[in-house]
């Protein structure tokens, strides 16, 4: 199999990696950040902006497509990316984990989890088998394997049990994937900068158990996914745990394949997973903080409701190069966000996601630098925000 | 007094006219639409939009600013051009609409209206001289003089007194806006394409009395102002009567100045009032319609909502131009909408802006062309929907 991800750098104070990934719509930059597009739209912005933003790759969530407008709707439209008008990469989750923290009504067997789903109360049944389904209807350039992601806090039995069956489920994805990827390769045409094949990545899970988290590692790797993903983090544990998670994964992760941290996180936690030797995240944090009003800057969140903004003549933050900074006041924004007008989540969304995606594109010049060591621990020290972590 | 309207074609067979107005933040073609920038925001677009969709004016609801985010706070950004980042030019009404239909209690004596507002319920005052003041501070290139705005339907003496009052607040306004004219004249530069002037127009007012409109238009055109609105249409009124109130008050319009059909309407009745002389409207349709899901077309409205759209891959309108209708389909959108995605309605405001003010630039090479009159006909007889006319 062809290598589609390629490293670039690698930092010598840090296990930060340079990489790129090529992908059937294009290449992404590591490390990379991905807008969450929950619903076949991230919230607040539209395709163009998220072009304009340089975001080079969008999540979909798997979950809520299949739920609605529900996959016969997306395959009449020839797949995701025609049905919103997004010509770049797309990652898509296998549903699991909406299915394990939003769904009530659930039951996990071997074969796969039946549910009621939280629009409808309708039931439907998904498999590794049918989550690969889905996902290929999609059209994603990245699919991920169908896991469970066990809560915070979860017993070291049942945690255990669960990374075995995720595991097992693994298994079954890439049997299917694989067989669907053989029937395709011989009519899809192969360029130096893209795969016609969508990618397949595999999850570790394992709790907040080291060992767990270690056999998981092992076990999934030996499977040979195109990437490889850290579930079950960021589902509301310390930080300090979600940290030992990565870290206990990590080391047996292959360095030539990339690393996804899942759901992550604030812009010093995401330093610090690339520190840890992760390439990309995702998260909701950007579009959803916003639509409450709090802007992220490099030294912290600012919540632009609150009433000391009022007069305030300066953007949202100096010397930023966003559309938002460039043209719109603090006391305008704030007059926005008080008088319930869109222009003003909007506003803040695209800030957000530029300044998420500005830090990314910054982390990979210190790494090709050298100096992203100092970078990383200069803008952490600065940054005096802590924000929960957000579960979807 | 220098004329700032300069009248570039007239139409042989309706009263339909093709001109041109300077003000001190740039031309206006007429006839015109604008955008409703009620709260300092054209609801779900942002001023860049505006300006790709070539909107040429917005307006400015001047009650809903003083009461929020203030008058102190606009004047500390140096005005609304700079507050909101729009550097074309804005028309502020004076308040008195609002005032007289959405505030529960008012008292109106001579002086003025005593008031207490829809928000924190504070009581203000608003005269005819602070409402000059007020769209002075505002910085508005086109300002409204204060007028009561009588309901429908209205007895003929309250009108009658109503229509008189407006003519004696109208005089103060004048008296106001010449004093601070004068004073400003002097240090103003004055450009080939603008004035540093704000405009004043005055209103006529009547009911739905038509020897009242006529009398209305000869006292208020006596005071000479730059431009003048037809006011209390479309407040509810079947649409024969709000026709014939402005052909009632139309003849007694000078031809050399602007006019204005305040809260018009639908894209046939804006045709029509073109055909009866009108340059300017303003509506909130286009914009508060794609929030409720549904888009203009040639034709008539459609409302995306519903399930007939859920697979269809057609635009909103076949051929428009728009950057919705170049991207979208109808069921991306009709998604959007059922899963509650800000996309959805912007995408339907871009296309309904769009078809507002495309139909305005259509009317406006028709009647250089000299074939208004048979393509308002046309138009006017293929449009299939009735809508209500929205009261604000």
């Amino acid at each position: 199999m062809q290598n589609d991800f390629e490293l670039l750098a690698s930092d010598q104070h840090s296990k930060a990696r340079r990489g790129r990934l090529k992908t059937a719509h294009g290449v992404i930059d590591t490390p990379a950040f991905m807008p969450v597009g929950t619903q076949g739209s991230v919230k607040g912005a539209s395709p163009r902006e998220l072009r304009e933003l340089n975001a080079q790759i969008i999540l979909g969530n798997t979950y809520h497509l299949f739920v609605r407008p529900g996959l016969d709707v997306i395959k009449h439209f020839g797949g995701l990316h025609n049905f919103m008008s997004w010509d770049g990469p797309i990652l898509t989750d296998s549903g699991g984990y909406q299915i394990f923290s939003l769904v009530k009504l659930r039951k996990i067997t071997e074969e796969g989890v039946e549910f009621q789903n939280h629009i409808d109360g309708a039931r439907a049944f998904i498999s590794p088998e049918i989550a690969m389904e889905i996902q290929a209807a999609l059209g994603s350039d990245i699919a991920m394997v169908l896991d469970e992601c066990v809560p915070y806090p979860c017993e070291y039995d049942y945690a255990a049990k669960s990374a075995e069956m995720t595991t097992r489920w693994a298994r079954r994805c890439k049997a299917l994937a694989s067989a669907v990827s053989a029937e395709k390769a011989s009519n899809a045409p192969r360029t130096a900068h893209s795969t016609a094949r969508q990618l397949l990545f595999g999850i570790v899970q394992g709790g907040a158990f080291e060992n767990l988290r270690k056999q998981s590692a092992q076990a999934i790797t030996e499977l040979d996914f195109d990437g490889y993903a850290i579930g079950g983090v960021s589902v509301g544990e310390p930080e300090a745990e979600m940290t030992r998670a990565v870290e206990s994964a990590e080391p047996f992760l292959p360095t030539h394949k990339p690393r996804y941290a899942m759901g992550l996180g604030t812009p010093p936690q995401m330093l610090e997973m690339i520190a840890r030797g992760m390439d990309m995240f995702d998260c909701v944090l950007p579009t959803r903080l916003a639509r409450n009003g709090t802007a992220f800057t490099a030294t912290g969140t600012l919540n632009l409701k609150n009433a000391e903004f009022t007069l305030d003549k300066r953007p949202i933050e100096e010397n930023c190069a966003c559309e938002t900074c460039r043209q719109f006041s603090r006391g305008y924004i704030r007059h926005l966000l008080k008088a319930e007008e869109i222009l003003g989540l909007r506003l803040i969304t695209l800030h957000n996601l530029h300044s998420y995606l500005n830090l990314m594109s910054q982390a990979r010049t210190e790494i090709e630098n050298g100096t992203f060591d100092q970078f990383r621990k200069a803008f952490v020290a600065e940054y005096k925000t802590r924000d929960a972590i957000p579960v979807e």
